[in-house]
Formats: structure tokens, sequence, C-alpha cells
């Protein structure tokens, strides 16, 4: 792609995000070219439809997430690094559960189709978990993949629940807390 | 009811709940009367088809609950009458979801026709959870319907992963032990 035209690219999907995220994801497509600064025109050349600027905005997340976690599995502080990880992780299975959602409905299985990044993000999360195992800085009791499903079920449940912003984060801290390792009570 | 009736109508809910939560909600009536050791008429009479059988069972165990948490409102450690209280609640949640399930693809919605039941329970937990706050044993952040929302949602995603239940159980401990009052770490 031309330099332009990644640029316009990066444009749209900054905009699409915001926009999503505040106004729904019923919101137009020519209110997401606008908020760009760009022609629908523009917008259409890169994305044909809603559902590619979709999956786009949550590939990009993943992408993103998943460089994170790299940058965390070399980090001093192995405990700080995995709960920072899962502190953004929570945010981002919160914030873009609407696309997955809308995603699913348009009969598109993302994580089918993005099964080597789920992989490589699962893999990574395995290691920041041995990391910070190995300095006693979490539970012992639990796998990888139960405690990205606790998290992403905790987003859930605050969304059915129809919580606050508020409400959804003290949800995710108690998880969160209860991952630390377990205190002896006297 | 006669006597006789009573005992019949008990027999058949506790041989539904056996053999549902062993062989799934799928299993064929007929099965049900033979497991309580009386006729298919005798269960007909008592449970016009399978919905009316699946909304017994689970008013059954709501009531049961609510029993419970009567006891606890009264006992003498109340934060352990909390936590014992959120532990049976997990399992009900978890073991009776698949027949809150077909209840809901029956189109019959438990919750609103038993939201008198669901408010009273949901009462209790909240006497339960400021008896446990006023002795500081549980963290102060946690609204009533926040933490009932997280354990319904943490049952959900353990049955969403496929989790055994040795793992869902090690998620609901998670959820528990992040509900106990927030330690400052030295």
């Amino acid at each position: 792609m031309r330099t332009d035209a990644v640029k316009n690219r990066q444009r749209i999907l900054d905009a699409a995000e915001e926009i999503f995220a505040t106004e729904g994801v019923a919101v137009p497509i020519d209110a997401v070219a606008e908020r760009a600064g760009l022609g629908v025109g523009t917008l259409y050349r890169h994305f044909p439809n809603k559902e590619a600027l979709f999956e786009a905005i949550v590939m990009d997340r993943l992408v993103r997430l998943l460089d994170t976690a790299k940058d965390f599995e070399v980090a001093e502080e192995p405990g700080e690094a995995l709960f920072s990880f899962l502190y953004e992780f929570a945010e981002q299975a919160s914030s873009k559960r609407d696309l997955f959602e809308a995603l699913g409905s348009a009969g598109i299985d993302l994580k089918a189709r993005c099964a080597e990044l789920f992989a490589e993000l699962m893999k990574s999360v395995e290691t920041l978990l041995a990391r910070a195992m190995a300095v006693d800085a979490i539970r012992r009791d639990m796998l990888a993949n139960e405690i990205v499903g606790l998290i992403v079920g905790t987003c859930h449940a605050a969304g059915d629940s129809g919580l606050s912003e508020a409400g959804r984060q003290r949800m995710v801290a108690v998880v969160l807390d209860g991952l630390r390792p377990v205190v002896r009570r006297s």
C-alpha cells in the first residue's frame, strides 16, 4: 500500500473505533467517513462493508494486544507484567464485545478466522503465567485458558447485567485480586 | 394434595433432577418415571410436559436456596454465612443452567415468572452482605447484584469453555477469594 493509503486506513480505523464505542455499532458508515475527515468513496475502497471494518478494528486490537503481551514477556516484574496484561485484556474484551457480537450475527466467526493469532496470544499468556508463577505472584491452581475464560466471562456478565463501566471495573478487580496468591489466614 | 400425591411429586422431582444432571435434559420423560418407580400416567398427572418438570425442579431449588439464605441470615459468623451461601448459589447456578436454558428455548422466562421469589432471594443476599460487611469479612466496594452477576457469569464462562467440574470450582474459588477483604500488601 502507498503511504497515503496506509495513513488513510489507520485514520478510518481510529475514527471507527471511537465512534462505535461512543455511539454504538449501528452508526451509519457515512458518519465514520465524516469523523475520519475522508470521503465515503475512500472508506469503501478500504472496507467494502461494515463487517470488514468491524473485523479490521478487532484484528488491529488483537495484534496490538499480542505486541503488549510480547513486551510483558521480558518485563522485569513478572507478577506486575501478568496483571497489567490481564487488565488490558479485560479492557479490550469488554470494549470490543459489541463488535465481536455484530460479527457473530453476520455469520463471521472471527475466532476461527484468526485462529493463529488467538493461538499465539494464548501461548504468550502461558509464558506470562509461567513467569509469574515462578516468582509466586499468582495462585498456582489455574490454567491459562481458565484465567482467560474467567476474565471474558466476567466482562460478559457485567455487560449482561447492564452494569456501569465502574461496576464492570469492580467486577474485574475482584477476579484479579482473587488470582493473587492465596494468603493463609491467621 | 393427598399425602401420597405429595410423596409421588417429590419422588418424581428427585428422580428427574438426578437423571437430567447425569444424562442431560434430552432424556425421555419415560426414563424419569422409571427412575422414580412410578407409571408414566402418574408422572403426567403431576407434570403435563417436560417444561413443567424443568420449572418445578428449578423452583424447588430456588425455594430451598431461599430457605438456606434465611437460615444464614441468623448464623453466628456473618462472613462464613455469606461465603457458604455464595458457594451453594454457584453450585445451583451451574448445575441448573441446562434446565434454565431449556426453559428459555421453550419461551418460558422463569425469572419473570418467579419475580417475587428472585426478589426475595436478592433481599436476603443483601442482608447477608450487610452483615458480612459489618464485621469486615468482605470487600466493601461490591453491590449484591454485582456479586450475584459475577458468580452467575463465572459459572456460565466455565460452561462455555467446556471446563471440567474441577475447573469450574477453581474459577468460583478465584471469585470468592477475590471477594474477601482487600489485604494491604507489605
